[in-house]
């Protein structure tokens, strides 16, 4: 193997730090940055720290390397790949770990296809500053089971996920929205708790709910709950909006959740369900596609 | 103690009929639809089945009632305070069950002070069909601990929140945005994953974060993060929705979960904490008041 990263920024720059350290050899780097003025240091100062090589075009990455770690913004992604597909060969590695979404990812699979590389859709899913190459990898497409082969000797923490491009992309943008909007939740939930000084019995009540039950569980649960008795939960929500809104507190939560409720109103599930709670959450997403 | 009912719909019914099992006595009730050309027939009929002595008017009940459990629409239960007001006597017990919020709750504790009747501000947090009597109540207000003492021996299932009226619907109203707003974010989650395919992968990815832990310790650990990285959360946010719009799955909440990360951001809390995750989430919901 032979390394080699189009993109040498951060993630380029903490990953190929941990792998030195675990003695991969020579890798080799291109970044459009690599002669800039003002940036042109940064990049220089960072391939001479991580021991990397670094090239003046992406052609010169590709002659030498048959592993190409190609760590770009999201939108970028698609378009180096169309740069580097001239000068790709068959049985190169092709490891795309931009933040792009799944549809960008497959479009790159499908412009690289018929060079005869396979592609490695990979997306990072913790914290790359503290982690390095350790960093928790989720990947999918045709060359992720060589990737796992090659990167296990030097401690690189990768998932498979599927064959297929994009996959795991797409886990770990969904995945990011409902941890995200954990978060935002807590912060709309906590502002008010706060306000009415009521924190704790708050804080316990939802505990009494969560604490203890898987996340599946309770997710199934309280899925196939609300697609019975979305339009009562709908009036609930206008006295939670109401009483922020009275209290000056900022209740964009509560009104995205009100209109998602709305939305599953719209499907009758009450009627379709014939009153009674479905038992899976699969029921209720494939009612509300029709 | 004799018990009477503003108000004989779902919940007073619900209520007066398990409280019979257990042996209560006499009840009285009034309902604004008693004669009513098309409903009073439902009305009365409730009254029958949970042999319930319906009245002709409120003061009717007032006369006989010394504890009187208002259960009238959120809208109206201030209306009715002011009307009931005249006829409430020193050391009557006021149980106001309605979804009123915390405002309407201290309206209502404002009228009907000076009569020297006691407040109990009740909030029903559970499933009232089901659990009848039994339903679990928050309570708040001046006359908490005797509505526990007169209804403990027939089994209700009250617990006190506090002296103060309003702080038990707070509670309740509170929690209730983010029960119903992990389900929104659920259902937003499940439409993507089932899209993609991934959902296996997605859950069990959630659940690797969250399970075991309390969601004290969740809400804690996520509400500190969001405060300092908020800027970068929004970008990562920006390509789970284009991924969402892309393929024409509804992003209503994954769009709130950004403007409320925009508002944290405006904070510039990562200044405030100088790039080092506070150690609660006390300090980030103060900080944001500044």
């Amino acid at each position: 193997m032979q390394l080699g990263f189009i993109g040498f920024g951060e993630a380029a720059f903490s990953i190929s730090c941990g792998l030195k350290e675990q003695g991969i050899g020579a890798i080799v780097a291109y970044d459009p940055m690599w002669d800039h003025p003002t940036y042109g240091a940064q990049v220089q100062g960072r391939a001479e720290t991580a021991q990397v090589e670094l090239m003046k075009t992406p052609e010169e990455v590709l002659q030498r390397a048959n592993v190409l770690i190609v760590a770009v913004p999201a939108d970028k992604a698609l378009g180096v790949s169309e740069t580097l597909k001239p000068h790709l060969k068959a049985g190169d590695l092709y490891i795309d770990v931009s933040a792009a979404s799944p549809k960008v990812k497959k479009a790159i699979w499908e412009t690289i296809e018929e060079t005869g590389a396979a592609l490695v859709d990979a997306a990072m899913v913790g914290a790359l500053l503290v982690d390095k190459h350790k960093v928790p990898i989720l990947a999918s497409g045709s060359g992720t089971d060589r990737f796992i082969e090659l990167m296990y000797p030097f401690g690189m923490n990768i998932t498979k996920v599927s064959e297929i491009p994009g996959d795991a992309s797409a886990i770990k943008l969904i995945r990011s929205i409902f941890m995200k909007g954990f978060a935002a939740l807590g912060i709309e939930l906590l502002e008010a708790a706060h306000h009415f000084n009521v924190e704790e019995l708050v804080i316990s009540g939802i505990g009494d709910s969560l604490d203890g039950k898987s996340f599946e569980w309770s997710l199934n649960r309280m899925v196939t709950g609300t697609a019975i008795h979305a339009q009562r939960r709908i009036v609930e929500l206008e006295g939670s909006i109401e009483m922020l809104q009275e209290s000056d507190l900022n209740s964009v939560m509560s009104e995205a959740v009100k209109e998602k409720l709305k939305r599953v109103a719209s499907h009758n599930l009450k009627e379709k369900f014939q009153g009674v709670i479905p038992g899976s959450w699969l029921e209720v997403i494939e009612a509300m596609k029709h």
